[in-house]
């Protein structure tokens, strides 16, 4: 994933009124969003993907769950690297196809973008400026560079806009406007998050600083944030050692490795799959005392419906972890910006 | 992933004539397979589900991969214990599930054949014996206790059983029959390369056996694999932290921590996504001195022919990861059977 280089706020990287103001562009989106569905559903779409590599595939997983409980519809996550392979079957011309580049210039982002092309698969897609390379590839482009630049929050509430019109043209979603209402309060919510968690998140960095390797457990809606945080800000940024797991899948191999002094970061939302993270945070708490929860239900989300908490818990989550990296890098002293290979090394 | 405590054999684990016998078994499943594939589909099947978790899911990942290319029958992977929460809303009467619990006793996947049945959703699954409480749950039980303790060729054996019977009875798959004659000579193509490698995966077993951390790389139809030899075998069974990553992820953050002296295991295929992995490996071998490729090209696999050495190449990986496993627990002196907390520990 990479950052926008001249994204600067005040407070550590935040300042509020640049935030909403950033955010609230977001929502301007949705006349565009639902006239590009419009027009896919006039031609046909008998299924949903979306691809991604990295930041950007991890970014749409919540989405998934989103989709797949509420439609009957398929719904496919597939690596862009992998979708220009031809791989899926299903994959037609009836198929609409989500893609998503900050840059615009993801390599992988683009090559998918051209096949689709090629092969008359529409597509959708992000990227924060007009003369990305990508635009000019997608069927349907968007272009949109609002959002935080150590986190995923704006990243999904674009994508929930995207996937709430696709949802709701396809006859799954009656509650469209009531959805799109909290949606429009999320930077509101999402700020308020930040100014509440950011001293407690400042505190954490601060102890982890040193620590040479985590394991991050999230279930559900927020395993994208889990697999992203791991692998683009502590791996990619940080350089430090990671494995991203899921709650259920913990107690199927790396449980053994939990040690009294072993760093775990538990992601516990509001979904349907709470439960299964809890069951990681009990046992956890009986081995290690290095357990750090993040658990949005803390989180008080002003304006957010109670029915929507568990839709938006993975913006709340990174709400918070935006604020954990912007502490990590000067707890840490390691530039989020520094890479040893990634668009430094040809490979 | 549990082992079964009185299989026992000789050169470390192996003994060409009971592993041939073993796995001689399996194909005997075909007839009782396809009854039970022909009775579903006389019900009706809309969709294909496989449900799993830790070791059984990530055997039914290659799965995935070959249904998805031949099928646009919508395929979904489910974590058993996610299944259970009935988010995927695709899942109806017209799904056909597919579990495997090769001691027939595991939590999640009983819970996923109750759930299922009480939804009036058919499974057919697997397990190592009759008694075993899953079989009394599951609308088509198998029961088939062959294959190797150390490694998953004979899961995925089973299982391309069960996902070509339904590809064919689906119409998705006009080479059944040709298919089927090479799954009857895998056998001898897997005592082959056990053969083969035994040497070499003895030596890299010693080699290895002091290292703390090994990052794993693998894509397409031998991620699963990748994941579960990361989780299962390195952190369940030998205690060792690993990071498994899809090859074409691998680029999106994990890279930046490989140096000089980070062991990192390749594991390269056969299908359309090997040159994503070529990728890797390049790139590996520019940074680290411990870069271990295994590529199933290399294996001679008699009496499999070419186009279907794709397909099978998840299995002839686990042929080399089984004799690994056997001389790595000697090398570490760490037994396989040995937990802290898994079955040993309430949670």
């Amino acid at each position: 994933m990479e950052l926008k280089g001249d994204y600067k706020m005040t407070y550590k990287n935040y300042d509020r009124e640049t935030y909403l103001n950033s955010f609230k562009e977001i929502m301007k989106l949705k006349p565009q969003v639902e006239k590009y569905i419009d027009d896919a559903f006039e031609k046909g779409v008998d299924n949903l993907v979306m691809a991604g590599v990295g930041g950007s595939i991890s970014i749409m997983m919540p989405m998934e769950y989103f989709a797949k409980k509420r439609t009957a519809m398929p719904v496919y996550m597939e690596n862009a690297a992998e979708l220009v392979l031809g791989i899926n079957k299903a994959i037609t011309e009836k198929s609409l196809v989500v893609l998503y580049s900050e840059s615009g210039t993801t390599k992988e982002a683009i090559a998918a973008a051209e096949y689709c092309r090629e092969k008359g698969i529409p597509t959708i897609g992000v990227s924060g400026n007009e003369e990305a390379p990508l635009q000019k590839l997608l069927t349907y482009p968007i272009v949109c560079g609002a959002g935080d630049e150590l986190s995923c929050d704006g990243d999904h509430m674009k994508l929930f806009l995207i996937v709430s019109a696709i949802l709701h043209k396809n006859g799954d979603m009656d509650d469209y406007d009531e959805f799109m209402e909290n949606l429009a309060k999320l930077p509101e919510a999402l700020a308020n998050i930040k100014e509440e968690v950011d001293e407690e998140a400042k505190a954490y960095a601060y102890q982890i600083k040193d620590e040479p390797y985590h394991m991050l457990v999230g279930s559900g809606n927020l395993w994208g944030s889990t697999y992203c945080f791991a692998m683009c800000y502590l791996e990619e940024m940080q350089w430090i050692r990671t494995k991203s797991i899921e709650s259920p899948e913990f107690f199927h191999g790396t449980l053994e490795l939990l040690e009294e002094d072993t760093s775990i970061m538990i992601f516990k939302g509001e979904d349907e799959t709470r439960m299964l993270t809890e069951r990681v945070e009990n046992f956890a708490k009986k081995i290690s005392k290095k357990v750090k929860v993040i658990d949005t239900k803390e989180y008080e989300a002003e304006g957010i419906a109670e029915k929507y908490r568990g839709d938006l818990s993975p913006a709340f989550l990174e709400a918070y972890l935006g604020r954990l990296t912007a502490h990590l890098e000067d707890a840490t002293g390691h530039s989020l910006d520094i890479r040893r290979y990634y668009r430094v090394m040809d490979y």
